[in-house]
């Protein structure tokens, strides 16, 4: 078996388009942001992607209907008067090695690189290990110029953040995108770390939609966000009420955190 | 060496086979079905599947014979009336990586597929986690065609079981079979987890019996079922005795359900 | 760079040479006796395998100069009267993946092969998990006519060991060795698995010398076992001193144990 | 993606260079001493190497932008009255499985080897466990000629250090060097082994120094090291004060240890 197999679902031909990245990563930001843009925009199926990097395992639907994990292309024409038709890659996982890091993204890039993209954005989540009411979009880029065109946009280039640089894919895109001629940006919302974080990852959707000219509709976004919060809420009055303010409380609440997005 | 080395043993033509593959896991039950539905048909040896991905190691018989460790794939011709021949693949283990997972199947895969082989059941165990008096089959299954056939033969699909999709053989069979054109199912028989189950691995067979139209004789299998119910016996009466029926009693007991089957 | 490298150092034509392999392991039965063999007959130096699935080390020798860690092999002329030359594989580390134990086996078993190789007898340690007064040797053999043959020189096949079968080169060298036509033997002396047994080693080589019609010297390997036994005996003297019989006492005289061979 | 990418940034005709090398490692010795060599020679970028054998990691830097992680390789052209060009590598990261370190060392060496290099210095720490004051250096080599020639310059060949050999780049080099045809010699720095250690890279690199009649200033190292010394001195303080002597105590001050260099 190649390590790599992109199954082409439909042929396109596409005008200079955009790869945008959201995998599953820290606060699940990444892959809430680019899910919720496919949805919205709605963009098509374009491409499946499977691996041996990633677990061996199917997933099951509610139907019963099995169905390998994947990361999956899907692409959305821009209106007549826009300059980029879009590329959104989403997925299960990432690669669970490091060469399957490696591996994947490259393939990708090349099978991207060939459908012409030369510009990509890579979504992710920023741990800060507290509590984030306001997450602000912090930023990283292939060349200064779009760290010049991004700070437009309210994106925070930090001295210290991320201080240990960016690990996995969100990286990984930027960093051998430009072994392949591509130039980028990384936009990283900043969330606590601890569940998946819809108010971060509209933060981060919020900045592309300016930069890339998009009109996206945020209320099935903010709705998830506030049963985030209402379950964060319970947990934080169950706590209260036990007396255990810094110990685990209400576990079931807590559990239901991780499951959300 | 080659990654996965298959050793034909007997160059056969076979009709519309289909492969029921069974493997070690959860309670053993994939495993204890596929062997023993191979000893009651009788299969017959067909190939020796060998590879890097196994553990390194051999396995001596009581006679003092080594054996590699290996998969096996063994062959039953159907009556004339019947539709399809089988093809059943058991062994030690299953690939013990990711990479490995995934390198064995597809090798499998295309060496079935070569035989003629369309349809794929695969046997598993559910870990329920509890006790199970009467183990349900849950199912899952390529599409919906196959779901409501299978329910048929009261396979429970359940909204919410297995919720993490499944992982390792019996999952991969179907998912990446359905990438070389297969259909299937894969049948999950409740078990505990704790222990070899013998008796979830008879509910499994009996649905895999009628759908299939076996005549298979159970009673060796209700045999060993009833032996582990005796040790499971013997280890709760220890238990009962010591006043410790929440602590691990009788370890010499327990120590035995980990090696029939 | 190729997964395993083996480095010619003389070119040879041998009698139908006997490969004969003790490799680091348990109680580093089987490379005490493999080297001790080498240095006895003497053997002289054949080749040396170097892997990237050995650990990324070299040793340094009292004088200063570096040797990256390998395995190698000797060969030895018997006497014009003897049938069979022979070969022994010894060295610094098995591979250290399970992949690693296939690739490094079967390349040298390749290489074996092609100098005529067709009978291997394997060393290893078997581990009792108490103190062995005197070591047996057990065997486990590639078919049952070597297994009749070696019982008439004390070797032991027991019903129950080794139970879980052999892992590691020792079972490895025969299990793909009958898949390149290989027929052969594992000799493996008991021992605690506590520290080096030189005195297990010594039962090995005893029964191969006689198998063999070797003419070894056992001198130095006995003095070798004395040393251990001393310190063994003092670390339990230390021990009994202390009043702590059951804990860990004499550190460093317990430390030695683990240099020494 | 091959394992390994070097892609050449200056096509250089060089002098019987010899390669020096120095990544990071125990006490961060090699790595400083590596990149110190580059920046005051001062040497020239050659090449950047890239693998899936490094972690999948972008760094950021303080303007934002992103840089795939990577090894190095600088060149540094030596007056004419001297015999020697320079290759300095250093980089990132070692590969980080054993089979990347094989597979990155060779790869790189081949590329030195089609450059003229036919010996290697390479840089690395030795870890102490205590504090050391006054760094030896000590030696290992590829051959006696070296084992003589560096014992002139002052460098300790020790009997029983490193014991358990070299793991690593450092080793490496040397080992997978010889079998390629170069010869070469380890310079090993005395450090603690709890911090990075510039006053230990500085007694290497003023052997490394003499013994390639490099004139090298050493202010700025030098510099280095007391910062590390006035905060190893606060967190000694620190610790008096709190009466906790051999307990960690003033970690911020500690912290800061681990960043330096």
């Amino acid at each position: 078996m190649d390590d790599v197999v992109i199954r082409t679902l439909e042929k396109v031909t596409l005008r200079d388009p955009i790869l945008v990245e959201g995998l599953p990563g820290v606060g699940n930001v990444g892959k809430l942001a680019a899910d919720y843009l496919r949805d919205q925009l709605p963009a098509k199926p374009l491409a499946t992607i499977y691996s041996k990097f990633f677990p061996p395992q199917v997933y099951v639907s509610e139907e019963g209907i099995i169905r390998l994990v994947s990361n999956d292309l899907s692409y959305w024409r821009a209106p007549a008067a826009a300059q980029h038709d879009l590329l959104i890659l989403g997925g299960d996982y990432q690669g669970i090695s490091p060469e399957g890091q490696y591996e994947i993204t490259e393939r990708v890039l090349d099978y991207c690189h060939a459908l012409g993209v030369r510009e990509v954005f890579t979504l992710a989540g920023f741990a800060q290990g507290r509590v984030v009411e306001e997450p602000r979009v912090l930023g990283a880029a292939t060349n200064a110029a779009r760290v010049e065109l991004m700070k437009k946009f309210s994106v925070v280039f930090s001295r210290n953040d991320p201080g240990g640089g960016l690990i996995g894919a969100s990286g990984l895109f930027l960093g051998l995108g430009r072994l392949v001629g591509m130039e980028g940006v990384c936009l990283m919302g900043e969330t606590s770390g601890y569940f998946v974080d819809p108010r971060s990852a509209e933060a981060v959707l919020k900045v592309l939609a300016r930069v890339l000219h998009l009109d996206l509709d945020f209320t099935a976004l903010q709705s998830k966000a506030k049963e985030i919060d209402r379950i964060a809420q319970k947990i934080h009055e169950a706590e209260q009420h036990s007396g255990e303010s810094g110990t685990p409380g209400a576990p079931s609440a807590r559990d239901d955190l991780g499951y959300i997005g």
